[in-house]
């Protein structure tokens, strides 16, 4: 039985197109830079936003019409918003979805209960994961939403509620593993502090360093090969988030000596909250070996929450796609639309075209980014700026061979620096708008 | 000649007097905690702002209004100004100043003109500090002003401008080596982006590290025994700084392998620009062996550039003390006040009414700070809070002795997490207020 | 039978006490100004936050722990909130309460329904008001929560949402009235939009103008002589309020004919998120003779969402209270505790140790704000500034005696304008703090 | 002789053309909603960022390069200026400039000498203006850049300020109405406050209320037709500006009667920086009849000050110019570029490309707009999802014809307002796309 019966499979249309349900960019066998876009994509779906959001905001209640699901926290329930998610899944042609532990699968009264009704959605998640293709991008375990983790889970100042959380993470790994997820992903929810008179920093990210090891010693002893994430987030819920930004989760990783194991999930309304671009983000992270995945949205920059929007934006999405290519792709991470729709957009209907908008947008994105690199419009230009690296003194400095006597003595004798050139950005803006044009 | 001919040096007169030319709360040898004030605080004026300041802004020209300037740059203008500068930092009973290279002395027609002048400069410092007493904290390099600059200094795209900048620095190492200055700070004024389409990131972080490590060598060489310190901001100029925030600045120092030779020169306001409160940047950079000394002003948080106000806010102070006190203080570093009077605060006497009311609330910072913790009020709350990490599970969590597997054991056997107690946030702010209130 | 059996009355106890359970500043038949504390202050205790309030967030379900409330939406366990919140009430001393028509009585199955829950309901306010001598500062319609009301309420697209929402406040009206309420609010909670590609603007604007008329008729009609306010706030829950600030609100006020009907009902936490400091929404909203009542809380400025905090800052509850002054009281208003406890203060005593932080902040800003006045601190500095307005061509130009023709002759004849003054900023910080000092 | 001599007349070219010096969009004759796009858009170039912009900022010198400009502020200088200016607004084909009188004409050392520098330059202009055909689209004064008017101009707290400034603006609309200058624009400098403790803010806004209407007066006298404008914007560089958004220029307007005199002048960087969209300022003004004039530039959104750069992205032109489509034109104002190239792009022909790239940014803008609407794409949906109001309980409340008491009678007998519909926010973006993809 179908949850959306009037939706057929959403398929390529071309750019022509009128139809809302379909593809006018999204082409998956599509080649692109010699892979195809299906490869370079790797749309994955949320679980959270799509099938246990609601629609509540602070100032009221859910409004969505979800007509296959009772609103009831059962197992029966659970298992059927399974099937439709599947359906769905395989209606967009995402090739995978991504889950928290308690999103899938209802929080028992007990620690015991709450494990088996975990496998009792494991078994239906991975029969359908068998009967269409779709594959787990990535687990992960909602250590925030339970009022025992109020004041953090691996940094809450109650030991007990790090050993709670401790535990969940065991049981998700295993169900991850069991369902061939192919990365385990850190949402530092609550690890951070509204307050600091009442905190120690100190000893919360000595604990939450303990944690992430746990959990990689615990993934080695059960064969799990997939990459571990964390996500950067500046803030919200807590007024301060420890993974605020790349450059935090970064430094984190090098202080516990973690960065051998993890990699990086950058979200980009997380980035923006945090002061930064995404495309920062990226090359930050690209830079470092950290990019491991993203998650694809957009926030709305005149705000200052997370508003979790799908992204529609050609620049955007471009620029990300820029990034994720310079940085050659995101390995075994995916484009995880975490994404909701509005409280106004009520209608199942209303997750289709979402979804359709946020896929197209980022298919566009990627033939605009590789027609730009084709034409080495951005990378030439900026080789040909730093030219002067290449040879001469510059070749000197990057090769260690000078330091700041030699440089001093290089100048006196010099006089004064070579001229600079023009920077250009209004000219590379244009030359950007031309590929969006053209493609 | 007295440039201030009407003010006398600043006396303390305690918190009944209204004489606006007095100290209230900054008693230099008063004891607290069983050290001075004077060396609690070790207050610093910058020779920038109040020296060279002239009240522009992007909207129009100075205001201030300098008897003893006569605009120009030439080198003798430049040594009176050393002459005023003296008597402001001794009337203020200021024990320390800091400068910029091009803040003392004029950027001459050649690099080598340039030297000649800074060494006339430093011959005149040293004759000041020498009478006065009064000592450097820190020199550094203004690598952001001249035009040449434009793409950055160490991370520029111009080789030679990475040659010319490394000549300056080297050069004002030696004067401040001279000058007995207790550090050297470097802020990278124009190291970052202003747009990514035509950046190497990388190669410019690259540089950045090359540059950082020639001074470490340098400063060895010629026995320059002072703190380095890097200075967070998250932009202004530029875009993007690449030293963002304090956990940006530790990550780049752990990747480069400079942690050793670093520490954190954290700013107000670029604090609360990065999106963070002084006081987490403090505890940050406290933690983790890296604060180093503070820049005392404030931004106004509506406002989105950097206003370099002067502090005069109780509760940021105190804050500030809290946690100066908790890390043991600031070792080489001291109160440093990049802040510059207001553009309609124009005559000479507002540099006075400014740095007292700076250095009076930094004082009564101190002081409600130190009843704070005599009374144990934050401090007890928190050891408590965490308490259950002291023992049983949470004790053998930070020995090590427990991975995920006995976690999940140890609460299946449980049931359930102990109970959370509040975080009593609004009555800890209670709290605070009480010692504002009694100092 | 007692909510709060080990809590008594809170009693003034002065500045020494270091009971958390007492009032150290407010002491209501205090003298300040000619006028007690008590109707200085009119304080009022919300009761959405404070009895409906659960510590949920957009990442998790409620965390209070309420033994008196029994969780559901039934009658019963309404009104045996209503005994609690007098409770409450009483042993803080507050005078005043403020309500929403669903917090106080739950929604029916149908509109008649709701309206005779609301009737049982006002019956029990009112005993309670009688007993206790505590007052209904206002009330409102919550018109933003139920589903129906997600487009907007008077400016929904759907005109029947419109006339549903004028049935509601229809009727609470009366309740009010039959109160005696001193005011009625409506805090357009949806009334703007998400996106601007849906929405007809000016429709919903004029729509927004009749449904207030309406009010305004109706409450003539049924004698309802209180004063009706509307309340500035930019963002949140839409993406745009069209009360964005002080300003919006008078403009539309005017726009609409409605000046002289409606007053304003200014938060602190509204004002930052719309960019302004509280002070200026007061002065500005003052000046033009439209301040009516504050919603006493503080948001965290490096937070971009209503955080709804409880007031403890002094330079606030000060700045609050000299703009208060300055413009002749609050008259039929109220300082107002629309301010939550944090989700992880979640227990009842909690809702103690924040008002009381709260009401002493306050009582301590009335105080210093009157020492500032008595002193003639800051207003005889203003007087002085703006002196050439009072004679010469300053009171010409203020009595309309001359145009530009008039004043180019004055100036050319002059040949340049007479000095500026210093506007001393920092003195004048200086002197706040002395004020915070002393009292 | 040329400034530009490698630089031809920029011609249309097509979206196919490489040519970085030639138009892909902007087409002049081409028409559009049958007007030619040269009518639709009426571009003008400023002459302050354009021909006065070094490129300093608060961190270092300019960097501009311009090899016609001695640096001098003499007339000869500034008349050599304006052969430069039009020969490139003729080259861009820019129907129109705008000035400030300090931009094109020094300041002299007494008033009557800056008046006789302005009649020089008017003539210099005016010969140009004939020559070239390049029109006035508006002059305005600069009073907000010489520290006389550090506390504001006609706000100043010394009335001689204001009779100064009255003295420029006479002189300011003798000149514009002699050059056919089409609007006076106002934009407030100085006219706001950094701090609320030494201003009086009400005789500020009642003697800017004098000002505008001196003005008004003058212009009536010498038979200037222009446009009268004001300029929103909140911050920048004072903390708060009176004009500060659209809503807060209406209110002023309306509290001082002056609605009949003034529109509104709608920058994009100045309606980001006040948290709104320049879709929402543009649609504000344009409902209360207040839309006169935009000035075309973007902001970086993660930035806090006013970066006025260049437009480029296609999302902001199209929503631009679809609200200037839907009210019905700009009358009298135009696109003016309020934008400077970045301080990097510091040669010559960055103004070109910088120009070329807005222009066209824009022209396509009005292509996509126009094709939106020739589908009534947007306005469409709009009007089916108000259609609840055409008939019905809808145009009875819109008619007047029903009040509270009505509308509950009719919702008792109803018992449930109509359902509501999805407000369908992610299809109509998806639908924006489609004709950014199709243009």
């Amino acid at each position: 039985m179908s949850a959306f019966p009037d939706i057929d499979k959403i398929e390529y249309e071309g750019p022509d197109s009128d139809n809302p349900l379909a593809f006018r960019w999204y082409n998956p066998d599509e080649m692109v830079e010699g892979k195809s876009m299906k490869d370079h994509l790797r749309f994955s779906i949320v679980y959270w936003h799509t099938f246990r959001g609601t629609g509540s905001d602070p100032f009221g209640p859910g409004t969505a019409v979800r007509p296959w699901d009772d609103g009831s926290d059962s197992v029966d329930n659970a298992v059927k918003r399974v099937r439709v998610a599947f359906e769905l899944f395989e209606k967009l042609q995402a090739p995978y979805y991504a889950f928290h532990d308690r999103d899938v699968s209802p929080e028992g009264s007990t620690l015991a209960e709450s494990h088996k009704n975990f496998d009792t959605l494991a078994a239906a998640l991975k029969e359908e994961q068998e009967r269409s293709g779709v594959k787990l991008l990535w687990g992960t375990c909602n250590l925030f939403s339970h009022p025992r983790y109020m004041h953090g889970a691996a940094t809450s100042c109650n030991a007990d509620v790090f050993a709670y959380a401790a535990s969940e993470v065991k049981k998700c790994l295993e169900v991850t593993n069991e369902l061939g997820g192919e990365n385990y992903v850190f949402w530092g929810g609550r690890e951070g502090y509204q307050n600091l008179y009442n905190t120690d920093m100190k000893r919360e990210l000595d604990n939450l360093g303990r944690f992430l090891h746990m959990a990689v010693d615990y993934a080695q002893k059960i064969g799990f090969k997939g990459q571990f994430l964390i996500e950067p987030k500046p803030k919200e819920p807590t007024k301060h988030q420890y993974d605020s930004d790349a450059a935090a989760c970064m430094n984190f990783l090098r202080a516990y000596d973690l960065q051998d194991h993890f990699k990086l999930n950058i979200e980009t309304n997380h980035a923006t909250l945090a002061g930064h671009t995404m495309m920062h983000e990226l090359d930050y992270a690209g830079l470092q070996g950290g990019l491991g995945s993203i998650d694809a949205n957009t926030g709305d920059l005149l705000l200052g929450w997370d508003t979790d929007q799908f992204p529609t934006d050609y620049y955007l999405t471009t620029q990300t796609m820029l990034m994720i290519l310079k940085h050659g792709g995101l390995g075994s991470g995916g484009v995880n639309f975490d994404a909701k729709v509005r409280r106004e957009s009520f209608e199942p209907i209303d997750l289709f075209f979402a979804h359709i908008g946020g896929m197209d947008a980022f298919a566009k994105g990627l033939k605009i980014a590789a027609a730009i690199r084709a034409d080495n419009k951005l990378d030439g230009f900026v080789k040909e700026r730093y030219a002067s690296w290449d040879t001469g003194i510059g070749a000197k400095i990057e090769a260690g061979e000078v330091g700041l006597e030699q440089l001093q003595q290089y100048m006196l004798e010099k006089g004064n620096s070579d001229a600079n050139a023009s920077g250009r950005q209004e000219m590379l803006e244009a030359v950007f708008n031309r590929y969006i044009d053209r493609v």
